[in-house]
């Protein structure tokens, strides 16, 4: 059983990843209009995926209110219900291809090679998700060998991932001409692989003999944080790249100046 | 025990609070067609702020009415679910940020100092909440020494804050060559610190010894106040300020008279 404070502080960061995530999309959408047409949809996709996992954060949130109860003394018991985490997995299904493409469409790339690099990026990682989440399931001390098998297997198109990130898309990073652009531009693909490295260690926790309440504690406050630097971060970003490339090609046309 | 008339008062003023923070939230994103590309930004991130604050009032309120109840016999009688005020602290880590940042959109900042500055605040206010919150649990007669300690600790921040902006962008304020423009910009200024030295007072409360169930109804009445004034008052300034600059940089063109 988590203690009342350990309950408290999951259910705050739950809310507080619930309210970041819908004020995040908010703000992106209602940008949508002030961006050139050529960066609309990368806008709108950075919008989709706080939105998504503002659902999810909500369902995850009640299934946490839901799983514990207050007794006539004032003490915290458990429910018959019990916390629902695969919410996540629906989520990172949904969440995290959207997110390699919105990376994708505000880089400088041939449309042909941006479809394909779309493609791939986005199969990769819906790849990786479907592979980890029945290892996820393998929770009892006798699978732990099934759990690795799993997390070895995501790893594969995970890596895949972090080496196009990093090293594949390194020429189209290199031909920004806006010093500002390419910068921003770097920090979305190391601070996409940083945040990204939180999930399989969380997903290891069990197979190193890190369980029960605490660690309960730590996994959703590690997720919770993980999810806002990929999703809300990286959206900020995407959005300040989208308004900078569309002031560069409204630049000279005194009429609509982009900037703000 | 609150009394059923306490009750009824704390009830009153979390529900009038939370209407009031949507209708600005709706007025404040409805304008923002309105004002132009450079103050949009600004507009919308004073909607959030009262957006944010509305989902926390929606989750304060009902967190008020679950923690009381009606007995057959028609008195108030506490349940088990104790009133989580955490929420406020959720949202301020996120409002106050924000509410900062407004205010710096809107001043006469080169674009370089705008973003240090709205940084700097930025990452002050919110060590401001962080370093409040553990004091704030901590509740009990023996540690108010601790909860002194955490008051003298955000109080740094705070101060920092207060000094940033009556001093600090001082310079800023006196460039603007409108005097309506800029009386309004040192109304948010004064309105912003003024509004924010309840909240200190407030949380000095229980080691002044107020505390039980009349300091409750004051806390909330105090802490919805400041709420209303720093959020909604400041909102529909920095909203004035965006239409009365949006109209100085259209002057001229008939076609799109932006006052209103």
């Amino acid at each position: 059983m988590v203690t009342a404070n350990q309950f408290t502080i999951v259910y705050d960061v739950l809310s507080f990843s619930l309210a970041t995530m819908m004020a995040t999309t908010i703000f992106l959408w209602m940008r949508v209009p002030s961006v050139h047409e050529k960066y609309k949809s990368a806008l709108i996709i950075s919008g989709l995926v706080t939105f998504i996992a503002a659902y999810h954060y909500f369902r995850i949130f009640n299934s946490w209110t839901e799983a514990y109860e207050w007794t006539a003394e004032g003490e915290l018991s458990a429910t018959a219900k019990p916390f629902n985490d695969a919410y996540r997995y629906m989520d990172w299904l949904l969440t995290v291809p959207l997110l390699l493409i919105e990376i994708i469409l505000v880089m400088k790339l041939p449309a042909d090679e941006s479809r394909s690099k779309a493609t791939t990026l986005g199969i990769a990682s819906a790849a990786m998700i479907a592979i980890g989440y029945p290892g996820e399931l393998a929770m009892s001390d006798d699978s732990l060998g099934t759990r690795w098998v799993y997390w070895i297997g995501a790893m594969i198109p995970f890596l895949y991932i972090v080496q196009t990130l990093l090293v594949g898309l390194n020429d189209a990073t290199q031909a920004e001409t806006d010093p500002a652009i390419r910068d921003l531009i770097k920090g979305v693909q190391w601070w996409t692989v940083i945040s990204w490295c939180t999930y399989p260690v969380v997903y290891v926790f069990p197979m190193m003999g890190i369980t029960g309440d605490a660690a309960i504690v730590g996994i959703q406050l590690g997720y919770s944080v993980s999810d806002i630097i990929s999703k809300c971060g990286i959206g900020i970003m995407i959005y300040q790249i989208t308004i900078a490339k569309s002031y560069a090609l409204k630049k000279g046309n005194e009429e609509t100046p982009l900037y703000g």
